[in-house]
């Protein structure tokens, strides 16, 4: 599938170079580029030249080929502890409407990305009837 | 290339079925399961079947599979709102150092994954000096 951009799209617009960014890499489905917002040095982000808005709404061609990329991103950057992180949903933290891969470095504590954990106590019944809830759907 | 497994590893061992899990999905690449400590309903797992700490370890082709697994398993869950994060290194908050994505669903602002987003101000000469120095690591 041939990659399929949108007019009003920032990201869109980064890919076909209408607006600058600082590329990293690009393949025949992946651009690449530092965040102008980082969370700390070397944030960067792998976007799919396909405009859609959550990941699930993505051509699998493109999905398969972002973490390669990421890959190859996190390499040279050579962090020892970084966070790759995918938003959907404006609830969920998503800003732009583009699915984008961030690649965030976690320098120290206070650099990079933030976790709140709110981590439930497990109910092992309730897990194992929402697993064959899911099965069913898969 | 074939999957790669650890004999004393918490999540080979869940693959090769030593220890249960509530399985999802499954293809020659990748292992999918339910968190038994989630973050919100639905809060799901996707681990290559390659032992390896760090994303950037594996293979191309275990991070080529991963991503659209994960997007069968977000259609399945038709969570709205949802997260996907990969956590390398202690500090990066990885617990088990195995690679795995989480899927984690955002149904409201108390459940599902939390956020600090420590933004820096951008510093565009910076930004562009350290797009320099890693086009020449890639």
């Amino acid at each position: 599938m041939v990659s399929k951009l949108a007019a009003d799209c920032l990201f869109c617009k980064i890919i076909k170079g209408e607006i600058p960014s600082v590329k990293l890499a690009e393949t025949a489905h992946s651009f690449s580029f530092l965040d102008i917002g980082p969370l700390s040095e070397g944030h960067a982000l792998v976007i799919p030249k396909y405009h859609a808005e959550k990941m699930h709404e993505l051509p699998d061609e493109f999905l398969a080929d972002a973490m390669p990329v990421a890959k190859k991103i996190a390499t040279a950057l050579g962090a020892e502890n970084y966070n790759i992180l995918q938003n959907n949903g404006r609830l969920a933290h998503q800003e732009v409407k583009h699915v984008h891969f961030h690649i965030i470095p976690k320098p120290n504590a206070e650099e990079g990305l933030g976790f709140g954990w709110p981590a439930k106590p497990a109910n092992m019944d309730d897990i194992k009837a929402l697993g064959e809830k899911l099965k069913e759907r898969l």
